[in-house]
């Protein structure tokens, strides 16, 4: 282990050793899952003929896995290991050692390992979270239980004063952090793909509500910069699951820089969650398919309510704010309204399924938009898509467009509607195949003369519309790849959580 | 004028006022050049029919343009009109008058134009600037002149002290300001396209030697955001012409937030570089492809040479300061040297000329390198291609990858060399069809076993690289462009300077 390099978790076997194992990590993640057969040895599980008994005489099987969600059908009872810790199963027995040094931290290499005890955890997680229930794949899935998964991600947190005057948002884990997050030189938000667009789509109304800079960093390009973090910086890390290596490299940098480290994670236990200072969970459920789709959305809802709870103390805001944690309520109903153009998108997507190219264009709230529905097609549908922010389309874009690269544009209501108009008449003056998001009832003002496809969503608070309007996307995504007949779940050369670099 | 809205320059001829015009202009940019026929009556000039005679009886001719460029060739004497003003042209006379109170401004709508006295500037250019010589385009010009533009650009402004061990940057036009700059809470960089792709490759090094955390706006998406901008913060507005209509709306939202603001810009007398602070002219000359190339080049040049100038007064970042200096002293040689891979970029154009899709992956100095080639691409071959972050290949780009889809992978020697080599073996292993830019020597390191194609292109110092590594991928722009047959110099859709929003 002292000569690796990178990050990396690793199981031996030698037939010079049988029946013994030998495990260890660093920067990936591991979990030994411990079953104890005495409690449910009937349950019909498969696994009897590997069963395992430890030395105190009680029959148990041991898993070793980087991934809760494959073990969750065997046990809930885990031990997290941690970087330089070796695991040893032997003769029945487990026994943990840890390297006190890390390679070249102090001179001798030689010290002896110690023995380390350590407490079982449990998941929190149901098997039932695991199964596709009555939909063909995950991400069909986890698209459709937004309304749910939304609702979730709330729960507890949007607290209701007793004449329902006084609404508030409680996030318990920040709560004693607020003050020094407001006092912030800047609030940096860092993750990769879709976890760095939800922070995108969060990032105006953190902006509008805390007063605060917002700068946005891309994990991989933040530490390949070494770009300045300073104490006076609070970074918040976003990662579904929690295990991204890059962004788990940038939480270490910034930790030594001695910024407020705050992380938004999707996973209970994983190792943003223990490494940062403070955090709030988006508790979005189990995510499966490797394109992220609930855990988007739930990331851009505590986004907000983390600015909302930044925020709280200004007066002048107040009314902005009680309209969008009304608007939070209202969430869940507004994204089931939305899933219903499931079968519009679905004519949409045969429509493109045979395109090579497809361009999204967005701006303002939904510049985040623009992006994350372009990377769900490029990650499920294998169509190069691109997001692009409809300010930049005179300065090249525009150029690509002619009659017949179909184009997306998103339109919904909000103060950069009339910029958006604009863009939509110059592209349409240029022939455009055009494909326009609006709000409910705006058909007549984006699309002249009913010359391109409308799609119409429910209208939410303005910073809440990526909500939404990524939802018509995300079907759209997904769609296409069912009919271009690729694998929805485990998209070509994709895997769900990127824990190297 | 008072009930138009957005930025304009527009002129006006009406058959009820005959030999009159009235012109006027806000937001656009509205030149108007004067013709004394006395000077040079007899030069052949074909304008002798729309002769014009002025008041007091010497001969004049009266040009009205938008564009310095489109009057260098029939004379240098120009007024600049300012907002609110009217020119109106009658019997041989110009008169100009400024409309005191803008729209609602004060309560009367009703006070009289003030006729206003201004004196003629004279413009710095000369008429064979903006002849093409021995090159078929102007862009192929412009390219290969890079070595002549950015030696203009260092000109003056590389102090050699007297045993050369001294060396420093003198850059007038900021001098003063330096200390509030290196005070600053942020350096904010602005910019559209092109010029934004510059400051982004200039921002690593400038956040190295000033140790300001540096922020990177697209002027769009900082008015649609209306993002934080304080007195605190030093805002560099960046744009070639220095009249791009949404880079001009954010300096004048900055000013009003009371930001420093310094303005780097290719026109002497533009609107940006009247209306900032301080700042810095790039002189790279005239550039009129639309596509724009040496202006990239010496802007990144002039931003490094900001950030030496605000790094000055560190002593622990002495010796990298003057090897970067030695870097610029040598870098219009390095780019001659580039420069000889025209017949490689044409080969290689002929290669990729029926592509659909292109994806150019870059990191750390080299992110910008990738978004500037494939802007390239894309607004003047027309063909679809895309920069993409390299640490972000497996957040969804490389689902794209297989046998047929061309990319190409900036892989020169810096520290980020060897994660983009680990970029590089995994592109490989599904199979990429990989066009790597490498240094000079590095050939079998990044490609092994010759599966792909290598472009070597010179070392320089790590933070100049991206300076001669776009110019394998202009040249590959430019000869796509050529090879199928589309317009060089004016590509489909696009303009010079985007003055409006």
């Amino acid at each position: 282990m002292r000569h690796l390099e990178g990050a990396y978790a690793l199981i031996f076997k030698s037939q010079h050793y049988p029946n013994e194992l030998i495990a260890c990590k660093r920067g990936s993640p591991l979990l030994l899952g411990v079953k104890e057969l005495n409690e449910d040895i009937c349950n019909g599980s498969a696994f009897s003929d590997s069963k395992f008994v430890s030395k105190d005489g009680a029959p148990k099987e041991l898993f070793l896995s980087s991934d809760a969600n494959a073990l969750i059908e065997h046990t809930k009872k885990v031990l997290v290991i941690e970087d330089g810790e070796v695991v040893h199963l032997k003769d029945g027995g487990v026994s943990i050692l840890k390297f006190e040094n890390d390679k070249g931290r102090r001179g001798s290499g030689l010290s002896r390992p110690a023995s380390v005890q350590r407490a079982l955890s449990v998941l929190e997680m149901e098997v039932e979270q695991i199964n596709k229930g009555k939909y063909e794949h995950y991400m069909q899935k986890e698209i459709h239980e937004q309304p749910e998964s939304l609702t979730t991600t709330m729960r507890g947190r949007l607290i209701c004063g007793g004449s329902c005057k006084s609404q508030t948002v409680l996030l318990g884990g920040l709560k004693d952090h607020l003050k020094t997050i407001r006092r912030s030189r800047r609030i940096v938000f860092i993750g990769c793909g879709t976890s760095y667009n939800a922070a995108l789509a969060a990032r105006p109304i953190l902006e509008e509500l805390s007063g605060v800079p917002v700068t946005m960093e891309i994990a991989s390009d933040l530490l390949d910069r070494q770009g300045p973090i300073y104490r006076e910086d609070t970074t918040v890390f976003v990662s579904q699951s929690g295990e991204t290596a890059d962004t788990l490299r940038a939480l270490e940098y910034a930790l030594e820089n001695g910024a407020l480290c705050v992380g938004i994670t999707n996973t209970v236990g994983s190792a943003i969650a223990r490494h940062t200072h403070c955090g709030v969970h988006i508790n979005a459920g189990c995510e499966i398919g490797v394109a992220s789709t609930k855990a988007y959305t739930s990331q851009i809802v505590v986004m907000a309510m983390l600015a909302l709870a930044i925020g709280a103390d200004t007066i002048s805001n107040q009314a902005r704010r009680e309209a969008i944690i009304d608007g939070l309520f209202d969430l869940p109903s507004k994204v089931r309204e939305a899933l219903k153009l499931d079968q519009e998108m679905k004519e949409l997507a045969k429509l493109l399924m045979n395109e090579q190219s497809l361009l999204v264009f967005g701006r303002g709230y939904n510049y985040a938009t623009a992006l994350e529905g372009a990377l769900k097609v490029k990650e499920v549908a294998l169509m190069h898509s691109e997001g692009i922010l409809a300010g930049e389309m005179k300065h090249g874009p525009l150029a690509l467009v002619d009659e017949t690269l179909p184009i997306f544009v998103i339109a919904t209501h909000d103060a950069c509607f009339s910029k958006q108009q604009s863009v939509i008449h110059q592209l349409h003056a240029r022939k455009g195949r055009l494909i326009v998001m609006c709000s409910k009832g705006d058909a007549a003002s984006v699309c002249p003369g009913e010359s391109c496809r409308v799609i119409e969503v429910p209208h939410v608070e303005d910073c809440l519309q990526p909500v939404v309007n990524i939802v018509p996307l995300q079907l759209l995504a997904y769609h296409l790849t069912v009919l271009r007949g690729y694998n929805v779940d485990q998209p070509r050369n994709l895997a769900k959580s990127v824990t190297t670099e």
